[in-house]
């Protein structure tokens, strides 16, 4: 199915950017989950675009409107239906070049696979305005992780050139910390180096002063995932975590723990040594990122993705008239992000609870929705 | 479902390292489709432990038997199912150390997940032997592909510190002639440069002769996909790459196009300038690798994957005991490959027909396979 | 998934009767197939309730509002997102006896499930008000089938133990003018035999006057699907067909063609002889309902479902409060309807539409949407 | 997926009946489950032809050879795959008519949806012998279930215009005894009332004698499954059984409980009311068979299915030469069963011991599997 993501817990999402709404159906959440409205306000508040010359202009309220499946803050056990009205479109100004392909975008691919049926206004179902409703749909099942002791943290790693902390990959203490320090910080720019924010903030402000548009890399860590979830081959726990990643417009790649970095080296220098440490197996190091074979070993799992810089720039460019179909240059109007980087950060997130809460649940049924605390007890 | 790939094409895998056969059922593709011995023959023998140093002592001749769906060298339009024997085993070398988890394998997350049950005999469920079920489905869709205009490679692309020449990512004329080289070269090591192959298979084998391991990157491309197969969101051609390339044990990443490359470029240089040529839209660039919003856009398709060193190595480790859940060291024992970038070439060029098919079945049934002339003609 | 049917062509559902909304999500639709209000209003008029006695007196407006997936009266090619408002709710009509579980109901068995956390208005998402999503989506497709030269068809065929002109089984011409004859009929009460409507519609009153209901079978008529479409065994024509029904609420039987009369037939009998006409292979008979090895014939698909009564009933009857664990009383508050079985046969009608819609998707991909009349050519 | 069914735990089919051998790969089985061989013996047993006038002289030994997922005795936690082979076949016996459709066949729809590349042989992949397969994989699930507390059972209801004693529908004690009585029957023909199985087995050698052969019912029973178990709308308790019953070449029809009898009832005569007993809920009777609003209630579940007459005959029969599209006369060669539905009842057990336990790994997860007696302490 082209739009559901999921066999156990699953995500259907739809809308388009300029239409009347979008939203999702999330479906295969036990009843009795709490739904705190103010949590979900919180990471829709991540993705937000704030008019700040950091990201478009376009502001939304992306207040989420339930349909179906929650009733007195808790999940009734059927579908979970949700929309978010979108209310600030401007449609006219995509009308004066419509027929000119924009480079880098689903233009000229939604042309040939849609024959010019496609909902074409601000980019249509293609737009990153439809990672709202993974974002609510995903913070619902993220706020289930937690309850089960499972955490998931984004941040900015690099930015126009500028990088952040990495996440602590081998030490799962400090990693923790960092984890933490993300969740207290205020929405909006995912970054640990206090020192790195500025810098990057003034590169994207600059790329987009001339027009252009910067990308850069995601770092996201999941913390407390059992030992045993996922599975040799098809559904390893990286199958479906870079399934739902490229899923996320402008991902073009992901790597797991030393990732690129295992080319160069020799097995003796990338295996992690197995020891005890108080009563439990765990890893020395961490360069296979909390997986092996498929499976967490319960060491925390980190990935990285490249974003790339939003095609949506303002200078010229050439490109092609699909209509007469003859060269042509473009320059875009409507309103974009010069980096959707750090809005970005809290869809990964989103992601990664949709895939782990899948692979809960294939594995343990609603049991660690219903039960966490039972749940995290057996599980280690 | 665990070992099923595909909704609409799709393949179940099965079998043990040390078990009576391993195999697969393929199920969906179209009646009288060519099945060609020799075409699959040569697919196994790419993936083939040669005992040459550079791959396993553990030669195995890797024969495929149909056990339905085949009949007159031909689809019957069900499921195909083929077992390929284990002749070759020596769980003996497995035994000794049977209790201490070896570093970078899956024995502990197996035992975390399957309580002592596993089929733990040369790695079980886990081994790469696993991976020939793979490349006997993936060589028969690979087989109707290629009768359908699209024609997948894979290369080495580095190999323990040493680069072979890269997909001509932007050239589609010359990629091509790269993998017309590719399919004209004898089976075993995929590399475009004849000056990098010997420094390759030498420092593998010196790598091995220290009782260690290498790893590598492999570089695949996709020629003659047409444009609108894929899905915007969860079905992105990316995703489904990423989805089985990561099935492929010891893939630890990937980057489509120029992937992490994209993280310090602008957009003006990042996207894909569109122009027409001999009647058709193309982009004059292919940093995009030829994906527009998770939609092929009729430009190659290219990826790269990275492969860790092989975990087993002949050196001591650090590891635990996890039975008596003590600190222990491990000298593995048993027949192991220095290197498997090699023979992983194939098995990610199957693994990606896999992914194409089920895409294109999924947008255009049976048709691409039954009448791959005019699916051709209309799909350009 | 629970809430979801079909794999290449599906739809979601979700809502609650005393929601604000109920709704579905259609997905795998191609782009350019005409979504026509007015036939999609006269489907929802079938089902829509009256007030007349013969069902409930909540009277619905039952206006479908398009969310994503559909822009200038044609689908985008993307997920077709429908909402329909709850606006004549009255849950306290069910306040007073919310806690004695009424037979028949999923009151009991929804407590099981979801612990107390259901949502227990108006019988929630159990409520036959959610047939009401499944005729908006399942209308879609039955337009797109028509389009490609298929029909589907149903009738009241008994009620309350008065039968109306059963469909002419063996007959492919004069089904078809049955079929005709139902689709110029006035919504609301799908008979063909003019004599038995008023009699059944009065027993319907009957019943309903002395605080009961009544139960029927409901026959559904497939013409014009083509040879070959459905697969042996897991996804015969009959499988989905009947995974399909039994999702209607009351829905507690099913038979095809001669069904449950075969048991007492010999092989001579129950046969179909082929034979030619005007250079087609047809059936001499009809038993087998135009299925064999559960694929399409070519010959009318016909099928019956037995819709149990009400369960909703005013009369007195014994339960169990479930809260107090004790054996008690209900007279049951709320309104309903006396018999839903004329109601029950737009949904019956949809739900094949999206059955057969889905086997179709998956052997001719989008090509019998998109291209019905080379489609009907070719699949003769 | 064609071959496939169950999303949680699922099997797939594969094989020809005049192949080298027919299996199934059984996905989703948690580690640590016994497989006993003795038990799936006896299940094979129960489908197996006996040469004795009652079914067809083709006898097989039908032994079970695991290709992987099962290692001394017990589950591994990954695929199982089975093979059985192919031994007693005589093609040779449908060479002369091979060009005659044989009617109530899939010989005709097979040419249309092959083109004629579909393995013909002995009926290929319509075969009932890939019942067979059916069988050895539910058998797996069906000891599982034992374990857990559910039992399941199917009796000939009805053959050739004799009945058996019906089950116990009301009488959840009565039910079990007669679930009992059937479990230490001798195998081969699952009859409850002694009287009844001469008559019937004289009927059937009958009508094989004059080269015809009779059709009959089967009532299967579930015992044990709990409450909650199911899902309202696609995913119920009755489309879970009714897609795998519809599998089962030959199947008709499927009643649950009261079934068509509903038709003529009034809700106050169909309602199951509720009392309390020993501290449960229960029903004081049982016409909707155990399930409300798509989920189990507690109380067995009971359905009937109608196996029509084996349509292989000896009679001449009117039919048509597809390859000289002429009409034309046929008396089928082969080994035929006069009548299937004794060996047919085995294949509904498992067929339902695969929905069944697809439907508890989907709201229990493993644990249904790896901890019975918690599960069922805690199901209760």
């Amino acid at each position: 199915m082209k739009n559901t993501f999921g066999s156990s817990l699953s995500l259907t999402i739809f809308g388009e950017s300029h239409g009347c709404a979008i939203g999702a159906v999330l479906d295969g959440m036990a009843a009795g989950v709490p739904v705190e409205e103010k949590f979900l306000a919180r990471c829709m508040d991540q993705r937000r675009a704030r008019g700040d010359g950091l990201s478009t202009p376009r502001v939304e309220a992306d207040r989420i409107r339930f349909l179906s499946g929650v009733v007195n803050g808790h999940t009734t056990g059927t579908a979970i239906a949700l929309m978010i009205e979108n209310q600030n479109t401007r449609s006219g100004d995509y009308a004066k070049t419509a027929d000119l392909l924009r480079p880098g975008h689903a233009d000229y691919t939604a042309y040939a696979k849609y024959h010019g049926f496609q909902d074409a206004r601000g980019g249509g179902h293609f737009s990153g305005r439809v990672t709202a409703a993974l974002v609510a749909g995903g913070a619902v099942v993220l706020a289930a992780l937690q309850r089960a002791g499972i955490d998931i943290a984004t941040h900015i790693a690099r930015c126009s050139g500028i990088s952040d902390i990495p996440f602590a990959l081998d030490d799962p203490a400090a990693l923790s910390a960092q984890v933490q320090t993300l969740a207290t910080k205020e929405a909006g720019f995912a970054v640990l180096d206090a020192a790195a924010e500025e810098p990057m903030k003034a590169a994207i402000r600059s790329a987009g002063a001339e027009g252009d548009s910067v990308g850069g890399v995601l770092e996201t860590a999941i913390l407390g995932l059992p030992a045993g979830v996922g599975e040799p081959y098809f559904d390893s726990v990286e199958s479906l975590l870079a399934h739902l990643a490229f899923s996320i417009p402008a991902v073009k790649g992901i790597e797991f723990g030393t990732g690129f970095g295992f080319a160069d080296l020799r097995g003796s220098g990338a295996n992690d040594a197995f020891r005890m440490k108080d009563g439990h197996i765990v890893t020395a190091t961490n360069h296979n990122a909390g997986i092996n074979g498929g499976i967490a070993n319960g060491m925390p799992v980190v990935f990285r993705t490249v974003v790339k810089p939003t095609p949506s720039i303002y200078k010229q460019q050439d490109t092609v008239d699909y209509i007469s179909k003859k060269d042509a240059q473009l320059s875009i109007q409507g309103r974009h992000d010069p980096c959707i980087v750090p809005r970005a950060a809290i869809v990964q997130t989103c992601a990664a609870a949709l895939a782990v809460g899948d692979l809960l649940t294939a594995r343990y049924g609603e049991g660690w929705m219903t039960r966490p605390a039972t749940f995290r007890k057996e599980a280690n």
